[in-house]
């Protein structure tokens, strides 16, 4: 959170920079409560006079608003705002070595420097840790496992044997990778009564680079091969993801979704909350799914899609407009008989 | 669990006494399993035969029933058996002051007197806990969170950094706080070819007095500002509170709901299992809102709702039960054309 | 991983040896990526083509396929497959007994030997843990619990106070057992105020031989009574099961279902993926529920079910299709309206 001019940050996220360049902010805030060694943002026309009653030293504002004040004119205000946030508040990288000395790790565990592991971690044997990473409290690094540079693991994660992470991934609190995916078979002629049979879970997970999970989070490990999250992926917390499952680059999963064995996903899908799918099906590229969907098949055609019966967007806005009126519609086919 | 006489029982319930007052009973019991020193509960007349049948000591009853035995009679069963229930099973709290070798605390921390912390708890820098509060195995509680007193955090709980917790407040085992909330943004232009500008995430998290979280629960920090869950609301497990959620006060969630990021809900809402909400919406107070319902706009008026759509719950009943027939619906329409 | 005969293999799961029973293979692999000492199979007869280009030293063929190499013709090759990879990859249980000196085990404990107990794991007072039982790290076994032999508890699982495992059960990182039911009963004239008064939940949970339970999932304790999963059952990934819910045996249930309290199954019930129940309702044997379905009544007769409403699965197919076009049925109606 060092001190920047605002000429800095202008330069930052592409944008333009009207008054004093040299105006100096030490922090990003909302407009009712930024103080002057702030920068604030003006998400549209409509905060124009939240903005002009701001303390705040300085603004990112879009094309075509003026202000009295120090200002950054940026294409789009939210990735100028998300570009400025980041840099004030970084991702956490390790800039020391220091292992807690109650973390437990195998002799044969492969640590760059500099790491960062917490208390009470345990890594098992044969593990690799690139340089820059964190691994928060309590989580537990399985044999065998790979993490990349710079990848944070924030208290309590858990990593099975043979869980691969590419650079820059993030996992939050409650994560598990790589536990048994569901795989049971019906043997009707057990001798010994045991009706379901258990199909070891032989494969493993990787988590390419740039992926972040969210808390409570599972990735389950494949049968035989793999279950992958492309890069640049990002997941929300309590999504499953079945085992088997391999999904593509730059997806965006919201949170209470949960894909079942083997879906295939391809790149930029973005799933709003509460998405389920059944196993085995295909979803194309450049798909968007909104919340609260079911799906049942696959996806061929990118574009908009919504609902259970999951249709086209606009088609699922009349079904579901229409279903809020199926009682009036059940009257109407009353009175056609009583008519008819 | 100590001895207690009927008498005592009767006034801290605000019920009447019937029979020898100064009967002891050492616990409570269902009906069937009482034995002699315990008190058990008649919670309608039909269980009266069964009342009748058990080894109990003494009875809780409602109004209108009478019993050979010593009973209390109380207005509501129900809420007299909890009261008597929490006699014998408090909540607990530190009575003496006990923090375990194994965890590690760190020096800057604020930790009352008495308090018990268990194995392998963490407790960063800056962390305040209040007295009576107990913090179970193998917990982490971030940096500069609070505790108020008398809190319960059973095994394996996270709070990050910066969450406030009142007094009172239960967590259960698995339950993370202020893991940062989901926030993207789409950077078409992006140089280096991440699609996803991540929004740090840097507001808190406030558990207000005598909440209760369950299992595998997540609430998340808010982007900027404040996700806050209000006094006395009680959350069941697997639940999801989005970055920036206000629940007001006497909120009950049941199981499997998830919370859109800035949903705002009143006071006294209650939420059957699995409700899931669009971001965004508002909800007032005193509304219910029936299991496996799905929100995408306010609530502005208190009253009983349900369904996806989410309507008026005498309403959904009939949609429920149209749709439930919607193929003999289809029947009749094919008819009508038929003879049309 | 030891080296066996195709012939001891073909025994073991009970089929026919083809060729050479000497023929020794020390892996299984899927065809593609099969080594000479690999076995593979061929789960139909569309595989014919990639199993004659397959490098595996034998292969698990169903009845009707001739093949020039090695084999074993089984009546189910998916069963013979799961019984020959559960040959090389086992479950595991502990052969040698080892206690990590970073756990923290009550004096009172009663382990049997061998038992593995990880890093970083809390064992209470009065615990039982039966021979060959694996407790992996940072897990914690609450006071008067019971492990039978040969359990697995993988990183990080929680069991609260009595709980009951039988033998064989395996339960994967971040499931928790035991938390208290969602129990609280509105108290409309508390004098302090608070509306919602706990109901405390003093029963127990018992866990039947050979049950696994996936990543993140809970059961919770009962109020009174017993919480109960029955022998053989399969629970996946992030299920909830309420307090006094009794299931039989032999029940598989997929991902993100939720058992509102007091639910009750039968036996050899199997549950889609995300099946939400309302409480307090029974389901009898042999039912098998298709994904995404909610249920708000009893199931008192076998068979197939899906949808919600729950129906009949072929019907819900129809009622399916239906909703499908529901947009179409209104445009019928308007345009028998019309030529009225």
């Amino acid at each position: 959170m060092t001190e920047v001019t605002v000429g800095y940050l202008a330069e930052l996220v592409g944008g333009k920079a009207v008054g004093d360049r040299e105006i100096r902010v030490r922090g990003i805030a909302p407009l009712n409560v930024a103080e002057p060694d702030h920068i604030s943002f003006v998400r549209n026309p409509s905060y124009k006079d939240a903005a002009s009653a701001s303390h705040a030293g300085a603004l990112i504002v879009g094309p075509g608003l003026e202000f009295n004040r120090p200002h950054i004119v940026a294409d789009d205000v939210e990735v100028a705002f998300a570009k400025i946030a980041l840099h004030f508040y970084p991702q956490p990288r390790a800039e020391e070595h220091d292992i807690h000395p109650t973390a437990v790790v195998d002799p044969s565990a492969d640590i760059a420097s500099p790491v960062r592991i917490g208390p009470h971690v345990v890594v098992e044997a044969g593990v690799r840790i690139g340089a820059g990473s964190i691994i928060g409290a309590s989580s537990v690094i399985g044999a065998g496992s790979v993490l990349g540079e710079d990848c944070v693991l924030h208290a309590r994660v858990t990593l099975y044997h043979r869980v691969w992470l590419g650079n820059r991934v993030v996992l939050s609190s409650g994560v598990v990778l790589g536990a048994d995916g569901f795989g049971f078979k019906p043997d009707a002629k057990a001798e010994d009564g045991k009706r379901w049979l258990k199909i070891p879970q032989v494969g493993d997970v990787v988590i390419e680079d740039d992926v972040e999970i969210g808390a409570n989070s599972t990735v389950d490990r494949a049968a035989m091969g793999t279950t992958r999250v492309g890069a640049g992926s990002k997941i929300d917390n309590v999504v499953h993801i079945g085992h088997n499952c391999v999904l593509g680059k730059d997806n965006v999963i919201a949170g209470f979704s949960a894909f079942g064995g083997s879906t295939i996903l391809g790149d930029r899908v973005t799933c709003g909350g509460h998405i389920v799918t059944a196993g085995h099906l295909e979803i194309t590229n450049d798909v968007r799914i909104g919340g609260n969907s079911g799906l049942l098949g696959d996806i061929t055609e990118s574009g908009d899609y919504m609902g259970y019966p999951l249709q086209k967007r606009t088609r699922w806005g009349r079904t579901f407009y229409t279903f809020d009126r199926l009682v009036e519609l059940k009257a109407r086919v009353r009175d056609l008989e009583r008519d008819g």
